[in-house]
């Protein structure tokens, strides 16, 4: 029988591509809840009053709406002993340790990002780090995005050197960071770990990581051409929770990488 | 105490590159063979008679030789009671034999490419391939090698799509090739794997795999600049053996992928 | 006083794109055409009952509706002494012939593509070979679409090559084309044009041409995003058309490479 | 019959290029001058004793050595009524007023970089940059060197972002950089130029130029393999220089792209 998911804050733009890549996996949209009480609009799925509802109605739930309201649903999940996927960032030490509490009563996959080709980027890049020497082969990473992007380098791009630094058994702070080189910068420094930030366009996001040796050039890149890579991957998750035992996962369990 | 390194056929032209890597990396030119007898010429050690009196002076042996004498060298490896790199390609199932019943005695690296990249890539490849379901992501090998090239694709592509296919639980010959498009194709068939080859210039060998779904591309490339580094993945395996306990080995093990 | 620009078939998918590209231009909406009547949905522009009527209340109009109507819709711009902008595809001889003789009464931008950056690509293609002896630079040139697409290459892809071709003072077939390698080839032949075509996930078009030779290579890229780009170029052809003399013009002159 | 073509300083790393590539062009090398005077080694024509001797023997002298002798060898070219081709880079403006005066007599061509791509590149960004506005595609240069470069971005980096000052009717001081993103960097400036450098391995030169729109990216690539193309471009300007009219010539003359 397919699997029945639930939407939380159903009407938003993540929600509606919650809803859609529902569908497109095949599961049934069980209902979802919204913010603002009235009219349903055109909502695809029924709107249902509140958090526990929705757990009732549904045989997981995925929620990317607020930090605010983490704890609240991951207790609503553990009484419910239903699963739970949850995308929210941005929660605090209290919040977190809700969720965990709720994780030893039912399982939860929380991740901060969850485009499998990210996950699996970050992955790969710490087994590549490890396996190829620092002295040798220096790490630089790249990254793009849209023209009004504010601060450089991208979360992402950080996410990637502290993979990369992990793999090399040290820290970003420790290896050292070349972070967007102008001017009399001195040669490179051997272990450190480079960044460079490319701003354009309407760009999504785009990361490169290089090695790059005298002898050879190795390349891991991602580019995420819209958002609703990030639905896809969550609704992964909520069909992967189907059958395991309590727990807290992010997605590299999810892809197989943990 | 710095380790010996001996050099089969070390007045070739992979013999150089294999001498000069052991320097570079601060072991010990122990000395090599080489084919004709007469003077030594400039070489940068001892030419020894044969490859008994090489075994007996180095810790370690590098063979880039011919499969012809593979057996021969493996044999004197476990006689001598040393380790053996073995680079030859073309060995027949006997010589095969003869070389895993030299690794029940001595550790053997065998490999048929040293380049660390390259073989990292392939190991990495095969888990992309097991996290990215095939009925999403398209899977594109493009390879570009030097105008004198006279097939393809590459021996290199062609393993790529071997370890794409195993990470999804099947053959290349089962998820099934499109290769060189030309002409009226069809749409794309679902869970086959595409290659495409381009020619030019004096390229030593360039090879992305591409993992294509409709929100987020992922690819991964390695690009060879010369043929040193063979010489170097060769040296770091020598390095590496010291210490192992007998058996037959390759790259993915020197690099911690296995 | 802002430019008016009128749409013909402002329902479509095309039209819309063309009327929102029109106010992003800063220019007015003027109206539109449709083929069917009835209630006029949510448009955002008076729907005009014919083409005549569109010209009236239109500084210029842009058709990217069907073949069939080219011609009529060009004798309409002669007729009402408007410039007129033509981005369909497939016209007859005949058709193209009565577009002819309506662009020697009124100024008439008709292109097969309307992206900016293609149109551009194409004149430094040409440029670049004509620059690069054949015998040193071996071309190649690689294109990736979605996985729905039938054929390889691309028409843009062979439209490349021809740019090529002309740059070096011959054709395509004349040059010789390599296209789709696969299997035992032979080493490359000089001065040849090479192809490879990628498929996979939803590339609405990416192309790039190489240049390779021994020491060096030179690349040209181009990647499309989404089809609003040619709704950009169409509008950036009207913008263009105000105040030149009759004539029939392709984007190369829009863009000032002509 | 064959040019003869004489090598300023062929002793030297470059002059020793400079022969090679003389002879794969199917020239004469005439001979060559040398710093030091003592045994020729294995040099591959004759040594002559000054500059004047060379110019008696050659029909068109390359010299890539030192700022101190250009104007010298520029006099010596203008006295013997024979062509030069002058690569050597930081004259100051004494010795390039003496270089301009020569060339009143004899054709000189007298480039910072004689990489063939390079230089058209440089054109071709010039002219991207005057079709595409600045308010709609953003462009950035990205540009890759070997670890022991000290400073960024790379002359050659800088000069593309010129040659885009220049096609869009500005210069780089007026457009505005924005070089080495790092930290809270605000939204990006419409019209800037952006720079981004990368270090790592032994590259010997990579650019990539690219603008960005939000519907499409075009971009231009050149990477460099080793120093040869510099010989490669030298012998090319001297046959180039060949029944030309006096006067001071550059590497877009020798393209066609003036």
């Amino acid at each position: 029988m397919a699997i029945r998911i639930g939407i939380a804050g159903i009407a938003g733009r993540m929600g509606r591509l919650l809803a859609e890549e529902t569908l497109a996996a095949g599961a049934v949209l069980a209902g979802g809840t919204r913010r603002q009480a009235g009219a349903a609009g055109e909502l695809p799925a029924p709107v249902l009053p509140d958090i526990d509802a929705l757990f009732a109605a549904s045989d997981v739930v995925i929620d990317f709406t607020h930090a605010s309201t983490a704890a609240t649903h991951a207790e609503a999940a553990a009484a419910a002993g239903k699963p739970f996927v949850l995308g929210t960032s941005g929660l605090s030490a209290a919040q977190e340790a809700a969720v965990a509490a709720a994780a030893q009563r039912v399982p939860i996959v929380y991740a901060a990002n969850f485009a499998p080709g990210v996950n699996l980027v970050l992955a790969i890049a710490e087994r590549m780090a490890a396996a190829l020497p620092a002295g040798q082969y220096d790490a630089e990473i790249v990254e793009m995005h849209h023209r009004q992007k504010v601060d450089a380098p991208s979360g992402t791009a950080v996410a990637l050197g502290r993979a990369v630094a992990r793999g090399r058994g040290t820290t970003l702070e420790e290896a050292g960071v070349e972070s967007g080189r102008d001017g009399h910068t001195g040669a490179r420094q051997t272990g450190t770990i480079g960044f460079a930030a490319l701003r354009g366009g309407q760009v999504v996001g785009e990361h490169t990581l290089l090695f790059a040796a005298g002898s050879e050039h190795i390349a891991l890149t991602h580019r995420s051409f819209d958002r609703r890579v990030y639905a896809t991957g969550a609704v992964r998750a909520a069909l992967w929770l189907q059958g395991r035992v309590p727990g807290l996962y992010d997605m590299k369990h999810v892809l197989g990488m943990g």
